[in-house]
């Protein structure tokens, strides 16, 4: 029996069988329905509004997790309601993983464009009977006679030669990788080349002009696997759950690149032809669901890559369309948790090059630490879970339309800034922070993070204090925003384990906090925030605000450098050689690090710095 | 408006619409039908008959080409035939392409197995906690142990490998090219290879253990394409003048080695997950049309490929899906109408390295010759026409059950022998050789190739003398066959373009027929033609039978030696750069050969040898 169901407010009409989850549906029409623990139940994430038709009962663990009033209302957990009839579903704003806020810039260096692609724009004499040489062979002669060494033509080259040169007087440009023609194209048209940085949760694209280096279109997007599992945990758990959903997974990051590429294309007014190579840098897992590499043995102790050592291959291989036979360069990988997207990082924000004692954090649902000191480059990657990502937190979502972004506290007053300025339905990580941090200030959380009742906003909760951020009738759509005692605990599991792998780094190298020069904070989290209430709540060492330098996304500027750049492309190999990777899964240095820094410091920040 | 089409006696069933030809509809629907001129209404070999339904009118063309008798029992060309109803349609065996002879054997030279690809067992140290090396960079440095310098893993063995590793205890198999992983197989488990001779008419693959170099399986097939063009040009001409040609024939092609290859390891009960490499050598247009490369500019004036050089790719980047992850080798071409297939037939049967002096025919729709003298390899191509398939000839038909293949005269006396032994329905080339080298032989044909009529069997024609081979008493199904004044001169010009091609190479080299040692006969139709015959219509230098070799399918004994030895596969290479080809086109000492090579000569094949 086949039913029909329709999504709103997003308007999606969706058939589905008798017996199928709403999540299953959803993901299958393509609705961007939040899944942190990738449908397990677990999360509560999905949480949906069953307006009309007739579904299964509600389960003994979604009266769990959904207050009796919003039961009452139909509210259902999308991953545990099945489909009996035909359904009208209410998607709330919170339980969407669309329309969020993306950030693609980051600070840029300044590098000579030198890509591995050169290109040349030859002259060939036209094919005579005297001549009978192929066209690629004519080519190859020419370029030969330029002083290359150039002794092939890529299939894909070959095939749209004859064309260009019989249409342009036998003039053409080459696009040489090496000793092979990757790619030709209408004379004088400057080949153009793609960085993209694909992250778990927003995939930053850039359109390049190859002959200088020029950022022509910069465009960003959120990753449609969210829909399959917030984080990478619960993605890898959906594939080993799935029979097809390495296939899926894959099959949507491909249909999300090519509409990135077409979007970038289409911002700069360039055709796709012109695209001659890509470069892509994700974190290991993202890596493996693009390449359709197995991830079981990623996503078990001892969490090993089947491939971390950088590729060459046609976009097609992954079934790539907009561009099927450019050549895509993947930057290579350190280790199961610590992939090309910090290689990257430590590439675009100059890290790796630095001459300082320089911390490097990329802050995620796993936030990696570099240490560069002297000439050793140490790596970590901690699980700091995605409080970062609004996930996990009573009120919380993504950075989004309506998200509480900026909290400011002084005495009894509250003050919030909201993301376009609408009336606020939620409050996203950065939010977060700056909340327990001002409430820290005000003195109302103890060091261990206990929050004290003597404030007009504060109340006992079911489950423990809690804090009214937004009262009922002040926030314009009768929704409360409440941070939870249990709120502040996530956000310590978070920035304790962040702080935790920081400390290691630093025991391995054997300095102090006081050492580093500089702590670089990258990713669009790490841009947001408000240091001192970073600081306030101990994320990072103690050190004066000025340290710190929040670079925006480096990992997208690395790509662009790996890009324009050949000798940047070979510093990325560099780097995932060299770097040593520090495993903190069991070293005791980290389980003592981390008992101390999920603690509140005490720290004046505004009196000491 | 949709119809339902009846192909019969095959017993297919297609959609048709308004107005679409039969031929289309049969093309679309996977009916072999025969359209040698690419479906322009001037070979008049999709012969087929409407049983019911209402088609367009008969055309003036028709008219013209089909008798008024047989154009009353509802003969058609299915070309000029348009649908206008639902219709029942007969296919005459005699417009099918399909079950024909193939020839897939070729006589074997003595080559040590030294593959491209080598193969090695090894023993990997499982993943720790104190060894996070990734699968692939694993395998290499065990390689790398053994003293290869391997750097790369294809990412379709980076793919493969964790799960072989995990379910064989760190065991596997790698298959290396060079510098790279191309795949990894189970432990211990042979890695196999494919070689394929795609020609124009006939396809011929050969699945062999790449360790031995013994071939396991061996399997002929038509060329699919046959439905959209009997030759070369009418399929240049089909894709010039359809938008969707190109794509199309590659397409059917694509389809028909993909069974190809799956029957090969059916036949010898082996995996394609074993197959490792692939070598595919085909004529100029074929190696375009399979590559997807523009023919254009090979089907006109000056007749230049696009890419002539020889080419690694993998199987999925032509759309191949039996083992879409294996490196296929193409072999070079050496001019436009000089392909790969003619590098691996002098590969194959030794030419290139002989030592004395030899001449060389592949014998087909176009008929490469080549000459070895001392250190020259002299070679070039001659339209000797599709008269060796059956084609342009009035009861031609394919080497299929119910040919005849073989004719014996003497006096007033006609034998002949019929494929399968079943009642004769035409005369396949082979026997067309036989029916004019022994009307020679009788004296019933002048130098000129003129019909006498003082023979029982002998009568005026429509246009001209004829000569009735099977009276239509005799034949067992009422079926007349005969050979037309106009058959003969189909013989004449075949014969006479690839002997005048065999003069102008000798002219070249400065030698005379009797200086020739041997002349190497390669091919289906080279090796079951009677060479005496072949001498008494002039094919051939006059030499004694004794001289003359029918090796048999050489191109796909070239093949295979390119695939079980690298030294084999560089000879390939040297044989495509050292090739002198001489274009016959305008040369002024073929068309003077020509002119003579037409008569038949005055040679006394039984006395003189």
């Amino acid at each position: 029996m086949m039913y029909t169901i329709d999504f709103e407010p997003i308007g999606r009409r969706v058939t589905a069988q008798e017996g199928e989850t709403i999540l299953q549906v959803a993901q299958r029409g393509g609705v961007g329905l939040a899944a942190v623990c990738g449908g397990t139940g677990t999360c509560g994430r999905c949480l949906i509004q069953v307006m009309s038709g007739r579904a299964s009962p509600i389960t003994e663990n979604e009266r769990k997790r959904i207050k009796p009033d919003r039961a009452a209302q139909g509210f259902r957990l999308a991953c545990e309601t099945r489909v009996h009839s035909d359904l009208k579903i209410n998607v709330p704003p919170s339980s969407l993983t669309t329309a969020q806020r993306t950030q693609v810039e980051g600070r840029e260096l300044d590098v000579r464009c030198d890509p591995v692609v050169h290109s040349y724009d030859v002259q060939l004499d036209p094919a005579t009977r005297q001549d009978l040489r192929s066209d690629a062979a004519r080519l190859c002669d020419r370029l030969q006679e330029q002083g290359l060494g150039c002794l092939r033509v890529d299939l894909s080259a070959a095939q749209r030669l004859p064309g260009i040169l019989r249409a342009h007087d036998w003039q053409v440009t080459a696009a040489v990788i090496r000793d092979k023609v990757v790619a030709v194209l209408p004379p004088r048209n400057p080949p153009l080349g793609i960085a993209v940085d694909l992250g778990s949760t927003k995939v930053a694209g850039y359109l390049v002009d190859l002959t200088n280096g020029e950022t022509l279109a910069a465009h960003g997007m959120m990753n449609p696997q969210i829909a399959y599992g917030e984080d990478v945990m619960a993605r890898l758990t959906y594939v080993l759950q799935n029979a097809d959903g390495a296939r899926q997974l894959q099959a949507v990051i491909v249909a999300g690149l090519d509409k990135l590429a077409r979007t970038l294309c289409q911002k700069a007014d360039q055709s796709s032809e012109d695209v001659v190579e890509a470069v892509i840098v994700g974190n290991t897992a993202m890596h493996h669901l693009l390449l359709g590499l197995p991830t079981q043995q990623l996503g078990a102790a001892p969490y090993v890559a089947a491939l971390s050592e950088p590729c060459d291959l046609m976009a097609r291989d992954v079934g790539l369309t907009f561009a099927p036979d450019i050549f895509i360069h993947i930057l290579p990988n350190i280790a199961g948790f610590v992939g090309a997207d910090h290689v990257a990082m430590l590439l675009g924000s100059g890290i790796y090059k630095a001459q300082d004692v320089v911390m490097g954090l990329d802050i995620g649902t796993n936030t990696e630490v570099a240490l560069k000191v002297g000439d050793r480059l140490l790596t970590c990657s901690t699980a700091s879970g995605p409080a970062s990502e609004g996930a996990h937190i009573r009120d919380g979502m993504r950075a989004g339309p309506g998200a509480i972004e900026r909290v400011w506290m002084k005495d009894q007053q509250v003050a919030y800034q909201v993301i376009d300025d609408v009336p606020p339905v939620g409050i996203c990580g950065s939010g977060i922070l700056d909340a327990v941090g001002q409430l820290r200030k005000i003195g109302l959380l103890s060091d261990l993070g206990a929050m004290a009742l003597d404030h007009p906003r504060a109340r006992p909760g079911e489950r423990g204090p809690e804090f009214v951020l937004v009262p009922r009738y002040e926030s314009g759509n009768e929704h409360e925003i409440v941070l939870t005692r249990e709120d502040v605990s996530e956000i310590q599991l978070a920035k304790g384990a962040m702080r935790a792998g920081a400390e290691v780094l630093m025991q391995e190298a054997g300095i102090a906090a006081g050492d580093l020069d500089r702590i670089v904070i990258a990713g669009a989290f790490g841009s947001y925030i408000d240091v001192r209430n970073a600081l306030r709540v101990g994320m990072f060492p103690p050190l004066p605000p000025e340290r710190f330098d929040q670079v925006g996304n480096a990992a997208g500027v690395g790509a662009k450098l790996a890009l324009i750049s050949a000798e940047q492309r070979a510093l990325a190999q560099e780097i995932a050689t060299n770097a040593e990777y520090v495993e903190l899964t069991n070293d005791p240095r980290f389980t003592l690090a981390f008992t101390e820094a999920i603690l509140m410091p005490s720290l004046d920040v505004d009196s000491i710095f």
